[in-house]
């Protein structure tokens, strides 16, 4: 049977770079060696580590005057970090859109004076608030922000996203390569890896070359951006395995067209669950229209019986890892780059199919 | 052409491990998922993460009161969580016997009153200090030892491994898994699994439960023990392909009799290199012949150019990464576990040959 992973992390990658993968894991480019086991100082990972670096600049176009960094630790990690490096005043300003936003923000303030900008909680994170006007301070030290939120399914969209005096830090785990992101508007963006670019266990940051050079006396040294960007990466052995699949999928994304024409597709796969879930009254998404995420669907069907039978027979049909967060309840579609737009209009007709069983 | 890698992390893995990876690649456990791109939520990642921990829990003989916690970040950044999650009273004592050692206390001496307690700094590291009598304080909140050097290639054998009345916590990155280790001794051990474990992004921290409770305010919350502790390693995602890598490791490793059948290949294999060694005058081993390495093994020619000939030659003849490290110079062969005996007694062959042509 063909299985469709919907998961929300770590997910789908394309079949194409898991059978390279496959092909080389007993000898990469000749070396006699698997890539897992070969030291990160020979010229062969040096390599790899440079040209997943520079596939990753060419495609997101990241100006010159940024870090590109391979760290450990997931988002979560960031969380902790970015305080620790970007406090200076001891002022930081928050956009509470979602489970990881909050968690960022309550790690930031055992730090410092952490101001919740705004925030949809107490409507359960079904829009994004409006970001303008003078809601950030002005001499705060920066402002983050959750681009797109995993649980709930919804995203900050180009338009909305602030102008702010201060620099914008923003966590784009959920939709990095996804959407195209202007990363000059952003002072750092970070992401965990295992959910558009490659399996668990890498984290990278992207940040602007003058924002790493005054962290806290009391951060850790390998919580240190300085510490990374001093060593290309390498301070420390980098999580090796992540950062070559990383290339593989970057290859993989140049030759498909790039992030504009991945984004094309990915709307295109979005619209495809939207606009049946909106044509019916079987299924509801709760999200506001404008601010639904493309990544990230979430349904139900208003009966927790009927959500779970759905997720059982959905796995039974080869639709897997589809149940939706705890937070949430019901099903949750992630539809990341590596899912194929076939898995999309398998899962819209099966879905189509469980309505005219259930109905 | 056969390579034998003799890089001392990431390091060699057993051939019949890899193949297992590649051949379940794309299809981990029939569940028409890889391993890659399973979220951490499933039940087969579940018992992939359980199944890791109870092997390692066998294999290494460890009690109950003891967490194991699966980790990213490396041994370093255990080196600032250390001394954050276990200072109290903000005194602990540190034993330097090579430069992960030195950077461990360096890491721990922003955090607190670190006193080296013994150090063989000054004879470039070629032996480990007496470790009796009163040179720990008895009120240190903890001792540090690293008990093997893998750029020097020395270690802390069983008999002089130090009886303390506070915790002895050891970083045994270099061969844990290599060499039997008496866990009950110990409050805490710690190692980067990219030597004698699995492929890098993964370390392994093991832990009395009853020292994981009081971290130090400005600790990280993702590096408090106690955040992983309460959540099974499973926080936020881990590091899944290294832990499944371990997890065909350790199998690996039981099937071939455990850790004291390996320590005794592990000892015939570094007598196979330090006999010759010793045997002819063209080599030379630097450390203190009852305080050598079982895993890594240097050893110099006399001569910076012969050193430099040497090891391009081995290079062109497949054996590689073999070349010391910059603060020694010469050569290391790191011989952990995935080292078959043929690769030893082949390095020997060819280190025969190239004194014979060059003596």
């Amino acid at each position: 049977m063909k299985v469709y992973n919907f998961s929300a992390g770590p997910s789908v990658l394309p079949e194409a770079v898991l059978k390279r993968a496959q092909d080389e894991l007993l000898n990469y480019n000749s070396t006699g060696m698997s890539i897992v086991e070969m030291s990160h100082r020979t010229k062969a990972f040096d390599e790899v580590i440079q040209r997943t670096e520079s596939l990753l600049r060419e495609l997101m176009q990241i100006p010159d005057d940024y870090y590109v960094l391979f760290l450990q630790g997931g988002a979560s990690t960031q969380f902790d970090a970015i305080p620790l490096n970007l406090l200076k005043t001891g002022k930081a300003d928050y956009v509470v859109t979602g489970n990881f936003a909050s968690k960022a923000a309550q790690a930031a303030s055992r730090y410092g004076d952490i101001k919740i900008a705004a925030s949809s909680k107490q409507d359960n994170y079904t829009y994004i608030p409006d970001l303008t006007g003078d809601i950030f301070r002005p001499d705060a030290d920066y402002i983050h922000i959750t681009s797109n939120n995993t649980i709930f399914g919804s995203r900050i969209t180009k338009d909305k996203i602030p102008t702010t005096v201060a620099p914008l830090v923003c966590d784009c785990s959920s939709h990095i390569l996804g959407e195209e992101i202007e990363v000059s508007k952003y002072g750092m963006l970070y992401a965990g890896a295992q959910k558009n670019i490659a399996p668990a266990g890498l984290t990278i940051v992207i940040i602007k070359k003058d924002m790493t050079t005054y962290p806290m006396d009391i951060c850790p040294i390998m919580l240190k951006y300085s510490t990374h960007a001093e060593n290309g990466s390498m301070y420390n052995t980098p999580p090796c395995f992540p950062i070559y699949m990383a290339m593989l999928n970057l290859e993989w994304l140049k030759e498909f067209g790039g992030i504009k024409a991945m984004e094309q597709q990915n709307i295109y796969k979005a619209s495809l669950l939207y606009d049946y879930i909106d044509s019916t009254d079987f299924y509801k998404n709760n999200i506001k229209p404008e601010d639904r995420s493309i990544m990230n669907v979430p349904f139900v069907t208003g009966s927790a019986e009927l959500d779970a039978q759905f997720v059982k027979e959905a796995g039974a049909n080869g639709f897997v890892s589809i149940k939706g967060h705890r937070v949430v309840g019901g099903m949750r579609a992630s539809i990341y780059n590596g899912m194929p737009v076939e898995g999309v209009k398998a899962l819209v007709e099966f879905m189509k199919d469980f309505e005219m069983r259930n109905k």
